[in-house]
């Protein structure tokens, strides 16, 4: 490549990991959006938008060991500032600041995660966030219900094929790591490891245990037992009198938590997808009660986001077919930005829009998808005539129809009538200098030729 | 203040310059982006949308003396990168990147600038841009003049008061600064000189055009007398025959297409807020042809954006009330992005949204918005009967129904009503014992306290 070519695939290229969303993405994006929001709004929340960066110090401490991928601004005097990394910490930092101690709220917004795009497929550095979060001191499992109850919906509606939602509680995980030896300074960075399980096999997750984390083997094997539990309220009840689990009071609150989590989800009709799987962790480190994820099981739907450590040698099975939603409770995050500590109790939801889109997209690649919504084209057969069809495209404007005319003095016929058909305009206004005389306008249906 | 005051006020803080939306603004701006996406969409513009960061040398070069103002992200290895200045440079390089050769588009999203926002009241470091650009080899004046229509519709439907649109063109202004006597290669400073006129008296304007330019004080006093002229489609005609004006062929074609622009003008039935105004400049470098500016002429609507220099000895009259709305023609600006430097005509304007909401939240200020659409609580008198609360609650989702219950096992029903008061929900489901047995639920209007 010459410096010429370098030089012009520079003008014209996009940074890495990001990407333009053309007419028809958006008119799908816009589809999602409106199904996703109508629920939100179904369930009674507010919404609110917060800036794209926040103060570096804002967003330090919050994510553990994926703080490297936050994306800071460049130093041009002022302020340290950084980009938003989710909507989670923006909200923690907004209830603080305003001293709001019980809200509702829905937000839809782009972060930013210097995340390796080539490594894994589908994700961008760029990408929506779709958060329903719930903020409170209430009665216990309400709230976290009802996001669930969200996400149900949220996935039955958007009919992406069979979901399954899988929950945990961070109580049960560091009761369970406390039994089986882990100490106690190695939780997060052990569940971090756990949290992997959906991209890797347990044999190489043991293995970042034992070796990297430097876990004893046998603590490691006893984790391996209990993450490899799934079950219902069933599961909960039996893991309540487990020998080694119930001697974690911490456990015990979160396993009677989920008994009365499944009882208020059998309220809500939802315990036909929902599943309580030890083997659930979530990466970040806020989560202090219950957590859950959604996956799509319909394999091959959307190419699952793989990285290459789990590619080789993986078995197929472990490979998630990809998560489109997640969430948990973050009863200390609140409290983290107000000087006096004072918790405010949240819970919440992301919903995984970028997976969405791209399964939307596949499934609208064959369909034709209106990227306007005019309702007339308004043409004429005749020279001479853009001021009459000027003057009727006012007309229908100011009547609020959605109208387009040609910028051309004297457009041939076909090719108006070709723009209609490109864009799915189902009707042509047609004026002709002996309707002009007559008063009247010829309205045709583009995809029948009627004419009236 | 003591170093834990510090720590905790940083704690707390947004960054300068940008701001929180909280649900009651959110409720505004939803209002406002729907009245002028309805308006673009009845002129049949499909959306696009592109990242919020852009390499860094797509900015280069594309405005002017602003171009301090970019913000750069820091270099954390990889590509450097930029948040984008508007959104009209990055649809340049879209169309570029994609080959596309006529669209007609709208964009809503966040821009970025380096402005001082402590210096100018109202202007927002993060602040939204509301975009409709046409783009295509058509004949003259035609898009340009639907452009200033959809300014008139919006500015119309949101009735924001009075306004005013003016109209320039970059190739008079290129004329007459020949004919005044300006050095070619000092338009476009001179240019970004004769813009402040908005903000500052002609003799600041003049002084920095002699003291900081070096321009001759007799092309200054120049430029001075055609600048102080406003008209219509007469004044067009009028200075096509000025004696010094007409010398300029750039300048006659500018005063041609003016004439033309206001004939369609009169067909779209906007002429009534146009104004052809010679001081008119706009501070972007790329604009090749028409330019135009909306502004509010209600004085004390909004407070204006003056500037610590202006306030300093300028008479009131020459104080901006506030521009809502801008754009213009920028037929270069695509080829700048093509290897082959190939042309695609463009012409486009941009709301001046983050005004607008500042009016409109003024005028709701005194008002009650609602913040969400519940349209019934489901509310208990009697204790323990959370189960069929949620169970009714649940019904109504499944039916569509916006619905709200109380995360308490017990609340009381004041409090319950209480809440529907603050929110505004129109109708309250109340359950009680009698009622589940006879298999009914009572049903009460909140305002008139009906019950059905």
């Amino acid at each position: 490549m010459n410096l010429r070519q370098t030089w012009e695939t520079q003008l014209m290229s996009l940074c890495q990991g990001t990407r333009d969303y053309n007419p028809k993405q958006m008119a799908i994006r816009e589809k999602v959006f409106n199904t996703i929001i109508s629920c939100f709004k179904r369930h009674g929340a507010e919404t609110i938008d917060t800036p794209v960066f926040e103060l570096k110090e804002t967003l330090t401490g919050k994510y553990g060991e994926d703080s490297k991928l936050i994306y800071d601004l460049k130093d041009q005097g002022g302020e340290l500032l950084s980009l938003r990394y989710d909507l989670t910490v923006p909200f923690a930092r907004y209830l603080a600041m305003n001293k709001i101690t019980n809200i509702k709220r829905y937000h839809i917004a782009k972060v930013y995660r210097r995340d390796n795009p080539a490594m894994t497929r589908g994700r961008y550095r760029e990408f929506y966030q779709c958060d329903f979060d719930i903020a409170g001191q209430y009665d216990p499992m309400i709230p976290d219900a009802e996001c669930l109850k969200i996400v149900h919906e949220i996935l039955s509606e958007l009919d992406l094929g069979e979901f399954r939602i899988k929950v945990n509680d961070r109580r049960i995980l560091d009761g369970m790591f406390a039994v089986c030896g882990v100490p106690a300074d190695k939780f997060r960075t052990i569940c971090s490891t756990v949290d992997k399980l959906d991209k890797m096999s347990w044999e190489d997750v043991k293995n970042e245990m034992v070796n990297e984390k430097g876990l004893s083997e046998e603590a490691a094997d006893h984790i391996g037992e209990y993450v490899s539990l799934q079950g219902g309220m069933d599961l909960a009840e039996r893991l309540l009198q487990d020998q080694k689990l119930s001697q974690s009071k911490e456990a015990c609150a979160g396993l009677s938590d989920m008994k009365l989590l499944f009882s208020y989800l059998q309220i809500f009709q939802v315990t036909d997808k929902v599943v309580f799987d030890l083997s659930l962790a979530r990466g970040l480190d806020y989560y202090t009660g219950i957590i859950y994820e959604a996956v799509l099981t319909q394999v091959g739907v959307v190419p699952a986001p793989v990285s290459t450590e789990a590619q080789n040698g993986a078995a197929e099975e472990t490979v998630s077919v990809g998560s489109v939603a997640g969430g948990g409770r973050y009863d200390g995050l609140v409290g983290m930005f107000d000087p006096k500590s004072r918790k405010v109790p949240c819970v919440g939801v992301s919903i995984g829009i970028e997976r969405v889109f791209s399964i939307m997209e596949q499934k609208a690649s064959a369909e034709k998808v209106r990227t306007t919504e005019v309702q007339v084209m308004v043409a004429s057969a005749q020279k001479n005539l853009l001021e009459e069809r000027l003057k009727l495209t006012t007309e229908l404007w100011n009547a609020g129809i959605k109208a387009e005319v040609m910028y051309k003095k004297n457009p041939k016929l076909l090719s108006q009538l070709q723009h209609c058909e490109d864009s799915g305009i189902p009707l042509v206004a047609i004026l002709g200098e002996q309707e002009l005389k007559d008063g009247v306008v010829k309205l045709r249906t583009v995809a029948t030729r009627e004419e009236v």
